[in-house]
């Protein structure tokens, strides 16, 4: 499509952090053609004219690290000691999940996603080709993976190949759906299946998606076993020597940091999910200051309870501050570049996460005309500290418009809630 | 005014912490006549009908910590470290409000506060009569303090002593405006001031509004000059002898929980300004088992930067549950209790607070037809967790319907909030 957003104040998180009060932007089918200061002089024929009085424009989000369908269990077993929840809640429920849980919960995330501004996102979980036909039908960027886990873990390698030859052939768009071999952890797996990840995930050119060092637990049982800690024995397996995203990545030693900028891991920060299972508290500011590319992601709603990565911006950088005892860590600039181009990095999109000519055209306009968003001293500080993510009003995608001032274009929002409240009252 | 509001579930806050997941409830004038379960059966003539289909209804938010015109200063400075930021922005600029800035601020702050369920708030700022004016034509109900701090403190008791007779003459109903007196913390106050603050209030039965133990320095600070705790030295004062709230309460020894637990002190519990600030953790938990009332608030919008107490119900328990390492710490009912009911109970509102035959009819209705707020297994939780505060669509305070279906019905919305946005852009 051809758009030109006009009057509108742009967060262009490019190389400066620019910041144009009032400009305007340009959008040819999927791309950014121009990005400019004040009025809009060209030609305007043939161009859909969006007036974006009393909106900013930011790049959209990019949630790497999620497990989209598991809004199927948003509030589920909620208060529970942690492997209580886990053993007698979840790990029964997601057993009996099959295509149509996953369709259904997929639907329900991607529309709660689009609607707080994430226009793409990292998805760990299980029947992907059902998230794969629900992400072209909603038109949002996705990144696919299905665990790997346990014993089975050679059948499960080998889908993965499938699925991604599969998404290769599918997705009308390279650009718009691709897959991530997603071992689930350190302590899933053996080292063996790890070794044959890695060696796979190289001949084959995909990233690998990964949980590390998630919780305390998990680092003392590979450093009982191995005499390691989970990064050491991810670089030991060959696992990092691949394009990876670590979630989590919470307990964390000095070496462990090194290991992570020198083999270039994007790390998916989590902070409400981290905060709701008691797991800690990563060591973000370092790892920025390290010059490791950190990302951000919700995680799965049921440890979160929602996707909306406004929430986790705000949150994730009031965490760092009172971690370090230092109000000046994470500020506002910092959690946008975490939320968007950081993100695109470690996912591999290129040309993404900013809005700059030649970029994707991902954009999501956000209403500066509500309460919590005046004054306008700071506008990166009122996305991160003021904003909720209801703000976001319209959401362009590839240059598609998805939502508009509110309202869905091609997706029956009404419908996907109905069913999928339905479905889920029959679920329990 | 009377309202039947019917088809909707209700999250009473009652004792039992009763749901009703079909009900009813009668609004007679400014109380809350009946609420039963099904189909409400009785005569509707004279009473405004309002359809709770796919809403639930719970009590107004208490805000019981604010300094609600500071949204004046939202975004100002940010980023720099708290001393500089304090030194160099927000005080030289506090410096300069006078009556006009007061009330542009409280103007924005309530329309925020509305949209986002709350219905009472408890104010520590200058000018409170303006304060005043602003949320009684806004028909907020309000606790008022104009903050006694330094040398100045007999002038400013003074000055409180006359805004409590002023309000008790002035305001409507004593019921929805009155005051505290507001000596800002042990910290900027002698022990003579602080003697007399206590005894006038006694004298006068005016509750005590007090920042306690915010930060480790003033800890020490009052450590070095009195040998005790602030908690310890406030006892000494005879300033815990009042009905008091005290704000943040972030270090606190066993024995200062002790104290605050007999002498019936309400704690307002504001997590995202202690992360902000990089203050610390508030040992709320441990306060709630010894029997400490605790409720919740948002700061100032210059520490927070919002004044959304959904957003503080949600940071508040996942950062107890890190903080604990305990998942089952604060969860979603025990956060509502938080910042409903408990909050009543600290400002010392009779009867407010629940969803209950004979309470005050301050009642907020939340959009459950959102994809994040699907499904329903527990509204507890998708409130507290998933929600971000913008599911609010209608509000009623002491029996009027204020928010309908997201539109003010007697505030000028726009116009407050194009004024507001001008007045700060000639402010800095
Ligand atoms: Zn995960
Ligand atoms: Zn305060």
């Amino acid at each position: 499509m051809n758009i030109i957003i006009k009057d509108v104040s742009i967060v262009t998180m490019n190389e400066n952090n620019d910041i144009i009060k009032n400009g305007y932007i340009v959008i040819n089918q999927e791309k950014i053609k121009e990005v400019g200061y004040g009025e809009y002089n060209g030609d305007c024929k043939d161009y859909k004219i969006i007036n974006g009085k009393n909106s900013c424009v930011m790049p959209g989000l990019v949630n790497c690290h999620t497990h989209a369908a598991m809004t199927l269990l948003r509030g589920y077993g909620e208060g529970l000691p942690l492997m209580k929840w886990l053993n007698e809640k979840i790990w029964p429920m997601e057993a009996k999940f099959r295509e149509e849980h996953i369709r259904v919960g997929a639907k329900l995330a991607i529309i709660e996603m689009i609607r707080t501004g994430t226009t793409t996102f990292n998805d760990m979980y299980f029947f992907q080709k059902e998230v794969l036909e629900v992400a072209q039908e909603f038109n949002i960027r996705a990144v696919l993976g299905t665990p790997i886990i346990g014993d089975a873990w050679e059948e499960q390698l080998k889908s993965a190949v499938q699925l991604n030859d599969f998404v290769k052939e599918y997705s009308k768009n390279e650009d718009m759906i691709k897959t991530m071999i997603a071992p689930h952890a350190p302590y899933t797996l053996s080292k063996e299946a790890l070794i044959r990840v890695a060696e796979i995930a190289k001949q084959q050119y995909i990233g690998v998606h990964i949980h590390i060092s998630e919780t305390q637990d998990e680092v003392d049982m590979i450093k009982s076993k191995y005499d390691l800690t989970p990064t050491e024995f991810l670089l030991s397996t060959g696992i990092l020597d691949n394009k990876v995203v670590g979630a989590h990545c919470v307990h964390m030693t000095d070496n462990d940091i090194d290991i992570l900028r020198d083999k270039e891991v994007s790390v998916a920060y989590n902070p409400q999910s981290n905060m709701k299972l008691a797991s800690g508290v990563a060591r973000i500011a370092e790892m920025l200051d390290n010059g490791v590319n950190v990302c951000l992601g919700t995680d799965g709603t049921s440890s979160n309870n929602n996707l909306n990565m406004f929430e986790e911006m705000e949150t994730g950088a009031l965490l760092q501050k009172l971690w370090y005892k230092d109000t000046t860590k994470l500020n506002g600039s910092d959690m946008l570049n975490i939320g968007t181009i950081n993100g695109a990095k470690a996912l591999g999109f290129q040309k993404l996460g900013r809005i700059e000519e030649g970029y994707k055209a991902d954009l999501v306009m956000i209403d500066m005309n509500r309460p919590n968003m005046i004054p306008r001293y700071d506008i990166d500080s009122n996305i991160v500290f003021a904003a909720s993510g209801n703000e976001v009003h319209t959401v362009i995608i590839n240059g598609e418009i998805v939502l508009y001032n509110g309202e869905f274009l091609n997706i029956d929002e009404e419908k996907v809630l109905y069913e999928s409240n339905k479905f889920c009252e029959n679920l329990i």
